[in-house]
């Protein structure tokens, strides 16, 4: 495929939704499907559906829709889940054992090789069967396992200097669970997961909708 | 404040990021602030910034730049942090037990007043003084509690079920963690954090920029 400089983040933002309902369809034997149809399922409207599609590739026939079966296979090389990333979990606290237990992991090629974290108490416990290991030992581990993905689970004042420490060795990917906004090189892609944010955001909606009530 | 229909969610998504780093500044003590300085921070262009917060009301001042204590102040009212909510966690599995254990929730005047499960293991339990409950218990303790605000945790296939339990007691606000899209009344407002598909997007972008590399 060609370089493709001009998808927006808010197509990107949409295809793990299309591979979820398309996953799904595949899973109850549908073979192909509208854009119409999709779209009711998916709440999208047909139009965008098409328009999004067409960002990545030929996909549907008119008049047949398409084929579930090879468009879930496009995307799922468009997102990339046909390679395969080694990660590690660096803060191994309530979140951080919450993702090592994320059995999803393992049915989208994200091999978890190492949990990393500085408490004691943790060190050599064990999640799935991987050990926990002191942070000492990060640096040399993610050069001798290769890791692409860091999976970041520290407070948010010890975050930014485990994002040094990763990209300094080789990592080229991090999923950020601390609430900060850490400050990497242009080479590294930085996805963040900020709960606070997220609450946030319910709170807000939540609040606007009461204003509203009481208008009515 | 009037209602105000026109705000797009792109500036809702950003205001617990104005939030974050006013919280930030307060504490550094720092009194006031320029957009440019704030943009700077931040990393949205001054404009972008000036521009957002107007939608809210006129908190700046030319020449002077914006007083941090009282934007902090009137962000923390628009974004209704100065409401209390009632909340349960429905699933204490792992991402179940990581919420419960969240502690920027108190901080947040979200009250955590009930864990729920299914899992007889699990009932009896306590996450941080607060009782894991049998699912029977749900119905009633809804009403009784007055939950504004459900945080479902349950596996895929069971969280349409609870969405429907919860709203039916007058839940209105919903933090979903299930790997699925809720349908509820247009009332309801449902929050996703869908995790796969945020390590999708982080998957999808890193695979692009491997493509833009052996293109170079």
């Amino acid at each position: 495929m060609e370089k493709k400089r001009s998808i927006s983040m808010a197509v990107i933002k949409r295809l793990p939704k299309y591979y979820r309902y398309l996953r799904e369809l595949d899973k109850n034997e549908v073979d192909r499907i509208s854009s119409k149809e999709l779209s009711e399922r998916i709440g999208f409207t047909a139009s965008q559906i098409r328009q999004d599609l067409n960002c990545f590739g030929d996909f549907g026939q008119q008049g047949y829709g398409y084929n579930v079966k090879e468009l879930l296979y496009q995307i799922s090389v468009i997102l990339g889940l046909n390679k395969e990333y080694n990660t590690v979990i660096i803060g191994a606290g309530n979140i951080g054992q919450a993702i090592a237990n994320y059995t999803t992991f393992d049915k989208m090629a994200f091999n978890l090789k190492g949990i990393f974290d500085v408490n004691v108490k943790l060190i050599g416990l064990k999640i799935r069967d991987i050990e926990i290991r002191d942070m000492d030992e990060l640096d040399g581990f993610l050069q001798r396992e290769k890791i692409n993905i860091a999976i970041i689970c520290v407070p948010k004042n010890r975050a930014q200097g485990v994002a040094d420490v990763v990209t300094k060795n080789g990592v080229k990917g991090i999923w950020n669970f601390a609430p900060i906004d850490l400050k990497v090189s242009e080479d590294v892609i930085v996805e963040n997961v900020h709960l606070n944010e997220s609450l946030m955001t319910l709170s807000y909606l939540l609040n606007e909708r009461e204003k509203e009530e009481e208008f009515l």
